[in-house]
Order: structure tokens, then C-alpha cells, then sequence
């Protein structure tokens, strides 16, 4: 079973500090890092790691242990909002692994976190039965300034932990998500207001696809526009949907798709369901990927 | 670096044989047995297994052991062709590894069986320099019954070994190839003679894809017709070329396709390809699948 992780924690800065993290993340067995980026304007790093749950959870606690001693929000300024020393931390489930099983290992990290080293911790996302709660800008609004009063109210006792700010890491966010695909349609076209319709069309907050944010833009070098999009659910709004409704509506504009990119990493399970789609291949199953078979 | 092979025995009833066999197979690091089966009729098994290439090579040399030993070509009756004990013996890139490599690899065991077993070998596909020597049928037509006369002639003297057969386990005959991908195409309609000119279209022997081999049938129970393919170079043949002739040629015949399948193992790069040409994805690496940053 392969879960990935993506914690978010709040430093960006002092890359001593940051290096330390991801040497007690290394020094998991069953755990690789697969990337770290720091950004020193939002003084904030980003760590994608994966493993076995097992793996996983220890990963995590070590990376609280070493942020918790390292990390004082009180003296933390970067543009990114933050609750907390490590931000958030999502499980996003990849193979052999379901969102159940992703959710489980949230609410058991929560819990060791809160018990560990005494920070309170929301769950947020699939591991939230909170409507309120499921989205980490709701839960995070009121940064770490605004943490004591807003943890005060009833509607803000967190999932575990004390109800009160841990005085120098705040709170923690932790839950469960997809892995989210970072996808662009270019069109041959200079139109921008192309882009933007199609983009408006697509997306769910404008009436489009439940699980697709996107933005219409002009790339200036190459004189052409492109749809950018995240998708954050690939099983429910797959990548194919999504290029053949780009693409429809597109030609309603007499325009066409130049070319499609997945910007970083992308599940093989997102590609599969397009070819498996495309080629009309009837059950199909994972285990026939020669690939598949190779690994334990 | 990850290379399959598919050695073929000439043993498929005496099934303890054939566990002994297996048994050899899996005791070697560095490889995995993934599939395994004997035909009683044909008496013979198939092994797939895969691995770097120095566990490959000890596997193989480790079945010729157990092969040479336990089989005697004097006593052995079936209906399918064979030349030798261990029959053929082809080296299949998976992953991280080029036809070279498997080139390299088929010519290095070929070398260790002629001189480990006193077994002349042929080598054959991509590993063959000589064009009357490529074909497998060809190199094996007389079979083990014939061997002495055929390898006494100039044109069949072998690549590696003595110009004779070895009296119980005959010749062996070891290439490279790409891996092979059992392909159908159900069309909905009941018409065999439209699966038929379909399957003309596309195979080589009637003019279509260099790397197609095809057939029409009648799939009685569902009333439908099938075209059924190998594709034998997925680089070269890309299914979705493939599938997309189908679909054009079924057209003119006013038939729909009613959905493909793909029978046993397949690649992940010949799914890959059909993902990256439909969604039109520019500039796709292989690294950027998720899965793909796990392996070392």
C-alpha cells in the first residue's frame, strides 16, 4: 500500500532548519522524499514524501518533533497564511490504497500529534465529517494571530488536542485528499477571452466540473492562450472529460487545442483511465500493467 | 534497469519437472517468476520472469541446469515445434533498458550456455545479424529430429557451441525482442467477413502495420466479431494507431467499434502513449508519473 504526503510547514527561511526536517524524514525506512521546495517569500516549505502508512505516520511525527523544536510562529512572517508550525499535512492515497485508508492514517497522526507534543489539530477534507470544517481556508482564516479566540468558540474545539494555541506551533491541519494534477490546455489561438470563457465553463465554481479549478491565460512569448487547471479529484472528474469539454468548446470559437500539459507529477492510474477511454478497452485491470506485477 | 524473459521448456506434463524448474527460477535475488504455465498437449511451459539483468542471467542459466539434466529431447513427444530442451529464450526491455541492452544480454548467455552445457545456440529476433536467421520458425524448421543435418550445413552452423546437437537438450535458441501485446477489437456487428477485411488491412503480411499480426473470429456466444491482434512493437505500432485504423475501416462499412481489450500483460509505456496522443500532451517524461519516482 502507497500512501503520499505532502506537509507544509512554516519555515522557508533558514534552510539549516529545513535541512534537519528532511533528514529525519530520510531517516525513516519504508519512506522516500521525493521533493522539498522552499520558498523564502512565502517562508514556507513544501515536503512530498511516500511510503507504506506505517512508514508514513513515523515520517510525519518525525518531521513534528524536529518543526515543534525548531519552528517559533511568533516570530514567523512570510506571505503564505499559517496556523501553525507544521501547517498541513495531507494523505493522499495512490496505490493499492484507498481514501478510507487515507483518512484512518489522518485521524491516527491527529490524535499521536495532539498527545505527542500537545498541539491541537483540525482534520480537514475527506477526513472532516464537518461541512463547515472540510476546507483548509475556512479552518485557517485568522492565521496564527487570530488562533486564541477563534479555538475559544465552540464551533473551532479542534479534532484532538488542548483548546488553546500551542504557544510557538499553533495548530496543525490534517486530513485526507486526491492527489491533485496540475493541467494546461494551450489553444491555438491569441484570443484571451477564449481561454477565459472556455475556463469559466469548466470549472465548478462557475457551474463546470465539481472538481476542477481554472484560470484563463495569456502566455506573452509564444502569442497563444491557455487554459490552466487543477484537478483535484482525477477519479471523479477524470482528465479526459475535461480535454473533450476544453476542446468542444473550443470549437464552438472555431479554435483548437494546440497541445495539453501535466505540469510535475501525475498518478499512473489518471493516464491509465485516459487510455482506457480512449482505446474503449473493456475491464481492464490494474494488475495487467506488466509494471504492476513487479512490485510488492 | 528491468528486463522480462519468457524462456520456453520442452516439458509440460511431468510437472514436478517443471516445479523444479520453477523452484531454480525463484531462488535467484534480484528476480521474479511472474507467471508460469505448462500445456500438457503441447508439452511445454512457459516462464516469465523479470529483473536487472544479472539476475535474469543467473535465472536462465540456472533453468538450463535444471533443463539439461531432467529432460531428454530423445523421449519427448508434443505438438508444438521445439529444437531443444530449453527452446527459446528471449530477452524483452522493460523499463530503464534499450533493445541494446537486451542484445547484449542474449549474446552474453548465449556464450555461457555453449560453454557451460556444451549447447550450440542460435541467436534470433534483434539479436540476429544474419536476415535468414532472424525468424524463429525458420531457425527451428526440421526441429530437434532434423538438428543434425541442419546444423552440419554452412548456412545453419550456430553462433555460439559445437557444430553439433547436444545429444539430449538439442539447441537453444536466445534473442532479444520488444514485448509483446495481445490486442482485440470487438466490433459490434455480427459480420465476419467486416473482421476479416479489417484484419487484412492492418496486418503486415497484407500490407498494413509493419508490427501487427491480425485475424478476424467469431465470438459465437455473443454474436459479435472480433479483430484479434499481436502487436510486437508497441514503439513502432503504437496501439492507438492501431485502434484508430480499426475504427476508420469499420466505418466504411458503417460498423462501430464496441470496445477493445487487452489480453494478459501490457506495458505501461503502450498505455502511456495512448494517454499522451489523444490528450495531446506535449513534452510528457516519464519521471513525471508519481509511481515512477518510487522505484530506484
Amino acid at each position: 500500500m502507497l500512501i503520499e504526503c505532502v506537509p507544509n510547514v512554516s519555515e522557508g527561511r533558514r534552510l539549516e532548519v529545513v535541512a534537519a526536517m528532511a533528514e529525519a524524514i530520510r531517516g525513516v525506512p519504508g519512506v522516500r522524499l521525493l521533493d522539498l521546495s522552499s520558498d523564502p517569500s512565502h517562508n514556507r516549505s513544501v515536503f512530498t514524501l511516500a511510503g507504506d502508512p506505517i512508514g508514513v505516520e513515523r515520517a510525519v511525527l518525525a518531521l513534528f518533533e524536529r518543526a515543534t523544536a525548531g519552528i517559533d510562529l511568533r516570530a514567523h512572517k512570510g506571505e503564505h497564511p499559517r496556523l501553525g508550525a507544521v501547517d498541513v499535512v495531507p494523505f493522499i492515497p495512490i496505490e493499492g490504497a484507498t481514501m478510507a485508508d487515507c483518512v484512518t492514517l489522518a485521524k491516527k497522526v491527529g490524535a499521536e500529534v495532539a498527545a505527542r507534543f500537545g498541539i491541537p489539530v483540525y482534520l480537514y477534507e475527506e477526513a472532516s465529517s464537518n461541512p463547515a470544517r472540510k476546507n483548509l481556508e475556512d479552518i485557517r482564516r485568522g492565521e496564527f494571530e487570530g488562533l486564541a479566540a477563534k479555538i475559544a468558540s465552540p464551533d473551532w474545539s479542534p479534532d484532538f488536542g488542548p483548546k488553546a494555541p500551542h504557544p510557538t506551533a499553533g495548530a496543525s491541519v490534517i486530513g485526507a485528499r486526491m492527489p491533485l494534477i496540475a493541467y494546461n490546455i494551450n489553444l491555438a489561438t491569441d484570443r484571451l477571452d477564449v481561454a477565459k470563457k472556455i475556463a469559466a465553463a469548466i470549472r465548478q465554481s462557475s457551474g463546470g466540473f465539481r472538481y476542477v479549478k481554472a484560470a484563463g491565460f495569456m502566455l506573452q512569448d509564444r502569442g497563444i492562450v491557455q487554459v490552466s487547471m487543477n484537478l483535484t479529484n482525477y477519479e471523479k472528474t477524470p482528465i479526459f472529460r475535461v480535454f473533450e469539454t476544453v476542446k468542444r468548446e473550443a470549437e464552438r470559437y472555431g479554435v483548437s487545442i494546440l497541445e495539453s500539459e501535466i505540469v510535475g507529477l501525475v498518478p499512473a492510474a489518471a493516464l491509465n483511465a485516459a487510455a482506457e477511454f480512449y482505446l474503449q478497452i473493456a475491464s481492464f485491470k490494474p494488475d495487467q500493467i506488466l509494471e504492476n506485477n513487479l512490485r510488492t
